[in-house]
Formats: C-alpha cells, sequence, structure tokens
C-alpha cells in the first residue's frame, strides 16, 4: 500500500503497448480522483491519454474494466510484506502502509472513489475484492513466519490477523469518517496482538469458541 | 441497528407535519436504493412523498439535508443497547444487529449508499458520522457495566471496543467485499473479548503500550 502515488513513471519500461497501458491507467486514476466513478467516461480517459478511443474501448471494454486493471496494477506496485523478524514491528509496518496510503490524497481518493463506486457496481467490486486479496494474502506471510518462529500459536490465521489489522482503519475512514492516524494503526497493532497470542485467530480455536451456542443456549 | 426496515408505519403519530416527514423521508430511502445518492433528487422524492417541492426545498434544502434527517431518524429508531447481564452476550447482541442491518436488502443498500455518497459529499459524511456516533455511544453503555461488573479492565475505553466489534463487519461488506456472517461477527466478538481482557482497551494501557516508539528504537 505504500506504491508510489503516481504511476507513470514507474510502470516498466516496454514497448508502445505499456506506454499506452501507463497512460491509460494514469488518465483513469486523474478521473477518478477528479470525478469519482459516475464522473469517469472512457472518452474522458482516451482524451487524456492522447490515446484513440477506439483502443481504448477495445482493450478495456468498460470504465470498470479500467478500475480494475488500475486496481492490478496498484496491486502490482504495491510493497511486498515487512520481514523484521519480529511479529509486532512486521503488523506495524502493515498498519503503517495502510495509513500512509488512506493519507496520500491521490492514492487516499482513489481507493474511496474505488469503494464507493464496489457499492452499486459489481465489476467496480470484483476490482476491490481482487486487490485486497492479493494484499492480504502478501502480508498473511508475516503471520505464518511468526508461528514458525514461535510468537503466535500454531493454526493461527494469517489472513484473518491481517484483516484485523486494517478493518478499524478503513472502518473510520469510510464508515463513521473519524481521523485515522498512527495512534489508531498502534491500537490496531497491540488489540490484533493480544487477541492473537489469546489463539482467537486459530482456526482450531474458532470452531470450540462457539460463542453463538453459548449465547443462545443462554438466552 | 435492528430497526424496522420501512419507516412510515413506525414514525411517531402526529400532525400534518410529522406526517409529511415520515413520507418525504420513506421516500428518500426509496430514492436512495434505487438509484443511489448520485440519483436522488429533491423533485423526485417531493413527486414520490406526494409533497409539495417548495415544502421539501423549504424544510430540507439539499438533498444531503434530506440523507442527514433520514440518518438521523434511523439512529432515533434503532434500539437500545442489549443488557443481558454479561458482557459477552452483550456484544454479541450489537454484532448481530449490525449482521442483520446489513443484511437487510432495505437498510444495507441504504447505509451503502450513505457511505459512498459520504467519500464525495462533506454533508453526506456528517450525517454518516452523527449516525454512528449516536450508535457507538448507546452501545458503549454495556462495556461501562461490564466494567463495574468487573468482567473487563478499568478504564476501558467503551466506544473503542464497539467500533472494535463493528469494524471487522463493514471492512468485509464495503472494503473487502466479502461475505458478512454470523460467524464473523462471532470472531469479532471473541478477538475483541480476548483483547479487552488483557487491556488493551484501558487508556492508561493506551499510554504505556507505545508501540511505536518501541518499534522506531529497534529500526
Amino acid at each position: 500500500m505504500d506504491q508510489p502515488s503516481r504511476l507513470a513513471g514507474t510502470v516498466r519500461p516496454g514497448g508502445r503497448t505499456a506506454r499506452v497501458r501507463a497512460a491509460v491507467l494514469e488518465a483513469t486514476q486523474d478521473e477518478l480522483v477528479e470525478h469519482g466513478f459516475h464522473g469517469l467516461t472512457m472518452d474522458q480517459v482516451a482524451a487524456r491519454a492522447g490515446v484513440g478511443k477506439t483502443t481504448v474501448y477495445r482493450r478495456w471494454g468498460t470504465k470498470a474494466g479500467l478500475v480494475a486493471d488500475l486496481m492490478n496494477e496498484l496491486a502490482n506496485q504495491s510493497s511486498a510484506h515487512a520481514d523484521t523478524g519480529g511479529i509486532e514491528a512486521d503488523l506495524y509496518a502493515n498498519a503503517l502502509a495502510v495509513v500512509e496510503a488512506i493519507s496520500d490524497r491521490r492514492l487516499g481518493v482513489t481507493f474511496q472513489a474505488v469503494i464507493a463506486a464496489a457499492t452499486s457496481d459489481d465489476q467496480a467490486a470484483q476490482a476491490l475484492r481482487g486487490f485486497f486479496q492479493r494484499r492480504i494474502e502478501e502480508w498473511a506471510n508475516v503471520v505464518d513466519l511468526a508461528v514458525e518462529r514461535g510468537e503466535l500459536p500454531k493454526g493461527t490465521d494469517g489472513a484473518e490477523v491481517i484483516r484485523a489489522i486494517s478493518a478499524p482503519l478503513y472502518y473510520r475512514l469510510v464508515v463513521t469518517r473519524e481521523p485515522v492516524t498512527e495512534e489508531v494503526a498502534e491500537w490496531s497493532v497491540a488489540r490484533t496482538l493480544a487477541a492473537a497470542r489469546a489463539g482467537t485467530f486459530a482456526v482450531k480455536a474458532r470452531r470450540a469458541m462457539g460463542v453463538r451456542e453459548a449465547v443462545e443456549s443462554r438466552g
């Protein structure tokens, strides 16, 4: 999530096809940031990128197709997981990367535009889901390494730990609309780690927990 | 969040003013669900409610004003906090109410429409913030009661506990676009409780934690 804020200068060098794609994705992000998903049009992206409309229609099909490819590129460019040798520092690096992405005007607005689009467009929802699946899988590795080192209980579900780190940050950003600060990132790490050490992220423990059954049998 | 799905039959009886408000908010919700915030217009709401346009403009001003009043009414109608006598069951009741609200087609779509609107409209963001502030404050009481009973450490921040219960549910709903099930509600309760029992929601503990400082001094 600490990918550079602008795509253009950073996309892998290549032939004309790669240059066209870089220009189109850059223009897509520009239009998303300025006008949101509702205001995004294929024609405007083509004009802004200096690329023929037919090329854009042929290659990306719809504006949701453009957004899906943009999210794909952002996932490609986002950083590999940390590996500091300690789970606390690794998770904090992850939380901080999220705070930074959210706080970056261009990236933060891009994510919010796609989150908004996904509430009413299935293709945008699929693009968003794909981005986070990749990010969650990548960072789940830090949990697996911590389990191997004996820092966390065996069977700890890495993907769930990573979701738990990010959830309070995005919840504040798009739901309660509260500030997302480094302090919130700290809280998230401390709380998730305490819960993980208590075994509540272990797949076996999860089955044995039965909160619902316990509550239902009580009342 | 387990407010009835339709407003019209449930708004307090009253004179003409109350009836007009009920009809207008019902029409606002209908339009939001069908067309989203972008597709919502004051004129269409007035027509649907069978109320004069000038009344709607004079009383609510803008479409964001309509949405703000709708969120206000949804907060009024949503349930008081549970009080089962045990923190686990109380938090589970809260988590389940969120899952049910999210899963209710009309209510779920309404929240998503307002969440989407809030990404680009300050008044919609304010309406959303106001709704969650009220819900979080109301349910924070269950944590205060648990602290009094000695179930949770002194100084536990009730609002933060309630945020932590909801965060993974909304994160899946609008960010990762993953299913929000009763099982996810169970996990959220178990993990949040483990973290709360470990003292990570206590205000004093929070200051002493210093994850950031520890990590920064290390690297």
